[in-house]
């Protein structure tokens, strides 16, 4: 297999000494709490962001009149009528004429925490959503094995299982926005990530069980979709860590998200992780499906592709602010956003406000997981004047978050190429808004 | 402030010595994977619970045929057709012959991982789900501060922010089961209860902005519904943890859960955590509102009642398999339940199979987190007899969950006792029923 080529020199890291950013992160928190701030909706703020005047009449919201809703306890509950605005959309990049084989993303802008909600998780099908019905499904194992099994899900859940927190990510994430700003928003950008608690059975209890045999080296899993979606897994990495997963935070699976069962592969592309999983069989070589040499492959330099690319690297972005939004009036804010590796834990996340020369070292909010999202923060005071933010992660092998042209002198970038991990900038008009400045 | 009152003496906590208990382990782990079982189905399993007999034909599910749904990117996601049964059930305890001053609980005994999915966090309200237009809502802080301070939403979600994953329970969880068992599922005994990552700001950069004065000792908290819930909470306890919150798992709070904006007072009964949260008053006092007079106060031996008893204690539950369950064939199953503390993290979790005569220690499932929902798992092989299985939690306190009678020795059980803490044991019959054992 081959390995994902890493960018000839590390990139140089120069964070602020810690020393200087200590002043500065001072500074930010005094100017947060105690400097007056002109804020959006124009009232002097007595104090940091609070909109009331000093000495001007205190609105108490009138206490609601009436009853309100009663719930129904039948129904699974739904968000707020107010935020309808959150959901999955399809990228206006590409507009498709069907919708059979389709996506739609993340709305990264909108998420708090580190778990994506389950209704807002990005999907890609290749023949539609398939409705099963976890009563006639079924999981086989065979091939190079001892004992072919056939699993029901009742077999499945009478397992001992496992939860874990982990990203999940298509490697086509980023595809349109390497060379020029195709995309608006991050949703656009970068929203084919998610971060899920995946509960299932580790499929080398499975395997273990079927007995694989001498010299099997690679495992077809195999979908139940319409397209019968197939990859080849090596077998070393299913004994490491893959999961076969029917929950996902704290619930059974989604329909579009694999429903009832799914592999779950952790830190690599998302479409080996197959959803409506139904069939595993044991080999001794990869099975070169579609989807690993017309689809799901990366152009290089000297005109050969790529197979067999499974890991998503060290990557982070904004998410607030970035594309679309529109800064109110100039003084606090926070910067935010995720930083994730395929290959471990984050380790660190720079902050530049200035188009990368300078850079400040973000907080990490924990817990801090291996191969999950993870939430960075920086207080920063907009002076009102043009910006460029972005953020470059580290990871806990060392790996630093490249740029474009970092990536370019090991890889070709020519037309939809996946394995986008670069930097993302954004940059802030003197008027506050905020745009996609990739190129 | 009352302190909580704990059993005069630590139940005693004796687990199997730890090298027995490895033996016991291992001899579990060989019979799960190794062991023929007969399994619900009927055929002889080849190996642990698969169902395909050796030699006979394996059923690989036929390709989907058709092509599945497409997706509405435009909508927010639901689950599979086939989950209808996951809901927030009423109690079948009480029946309210209206739905204003009502409950719906967590269905835990399908609950995967340790987030409850937002569409299933159990709520309770005094006059129904208010629909709040966050444009219009505001944030009061006055009393006893330098400066009075008003927040509209925007100003809030200017702030730097945090997320934190916490446990949220009701005080009256489980209050008809002390000396009966009145319900069936864990679902109606310990319902009232939620893992939710939450998102907001620190309620002690709210209070130093307004500028708390001397000789200030309590807050009020106060909610927009149309019961106005009022509850007082000390200004320490504020300026240590409690956080005003606008986003659970991911997403802005559900309707239900106090949209757009509440308290969260981690660790503390659910009910001090104010939803739809207006206002907050500094004094001098508490307040003794109804809710802690009439309301969430814990009668005591003496005849007395205690007032502001806030924490939630240690406290643990099997919630697979429980109570309504029926067991398939004997054969290896995985005990499952949650453990959790308002006063710190969890350390161990006991597991008894015989009603409490011998204890084996769990595995803990990480990341363990402080005043977080923590799941424990064990192995299991039903021989097909009767059992009675129960857990006991223990934190980071050193505190040993007690029993109904421990808790009798200091507190009165009449009427509708709220904090109820007790060890839940649930009996096992011979054909595999699974029932409340509570008394």
């Amino acid at each position: 297999m081959a390995e994902v080529t890493r960018p000839r020199s590390t990139p140089k890291r120069t964070p602020l000494p810690k020393e200087e950013d200590a002043r500065l992160q001072s500074e930010d928190r005094r100017a947060f709490f105690r400097r007056s701030a002109v804020v959006a909706g124009g009232a002097l703020a007595a104090g940091g962001l609070a909109s009331a005047a000093r000495g001007a009449p205190l609105m108490v919201p009138l206490s609601e009149l009436e009853m309100g809703r009663p719930i129904d306890a039948t129904a699974y509950g739904m968000p707020s009528k107010f935020e309808k605005n959150v959901v999955r959309r399809r990228t206006d990049v590409f507009v498709n004429r069907q919708n059979w084989s389709d996506w739609s993303m993340t709305p990264l802008q909108y998420q708090l925490g580190v778990t994506t909600p389950n209704g807002l998780i990005f999907e890609r099908h290749h023949a539609g959503t398939p409705d099963i019905d976890p009563a006639t499904h079924r999981l086989v194992i065979h091939g190079m094995v001892r004992q072919p099994l056939q699993f029901t899900m009742d077999d499945l859940m009478r397992y001992p299982s496992v939860s874990r927190f982990l990203f999940h990510e298509c490697s086509g994430n980023g595809l349109t926005d390497w060379l020029k700003n195709a995309s608006t928003t991050v949703q656009q950008t970068h929203g084919l990530l998610s971060g899920v608690q995946w509960t299932g059975v580790p499929l080398s209890w499975l395997l273990d069980e079927a007995g694989v045999q001498p010299g099997a080296k690679w495992l077809l899993f195999e979908g139940a979709d319409g397209s019968t979606h197939t990859r080849s897994v090596p077998l070393d990495k299913a004994m490491d860590d893959v999961l076969i997963v029917y929950g996902a935070n704290g619930e059974m699976i989604r329909p579009e998200n694999g429903y009832p069962l799914r592999a779950i592969v952790p830190g690599w592309e998302g479409n080996v992780s197959v959803k409506w999983l139904r069939r595993i069989k044991v080999g001794d070589q990869p099975w070169h499906f579609r989807s690993e040499t017309a689809r799901y492959t990366d152009p290089m330099p000297e005109g050969k592709w790529r197979q067999f690319s499974f890991d998503m690297e060290c990557k982070s972005v904004i998410t607030r602010p970035s594309g679309g939004m529109k800064l109110g009036a100039r003084g606090p804010y926070e910067i935010q956003g995720f930083a994730w590796s395929g290959k471990g834990h984050i380790t660190a996340v720079d902050v530049s406000l200035d188009g990368g020369r300078n850079w400040r070292e973000a907080r990490l909010e924990g817990p801090v997981l291996d191969k999950m999202l993870t939430r960075f923060r920086l207080p920063w005071n907009w002076d009102g004047g043009p910006a460029i933010l972005q953020s470059r992660a580290v990871d806990s092998t060392g790996y630093v978050q490249p740029t474009v042209a970092d990536l370019q002198k090991t890889r070709a970038i020519v037309g939809f190429v996946q394995h986008h991990n670069a930097i993302q900038p954004w940059s802030i008009t003197a008027n506050g808004e905020v745009r996609n400045a990739i190129a």
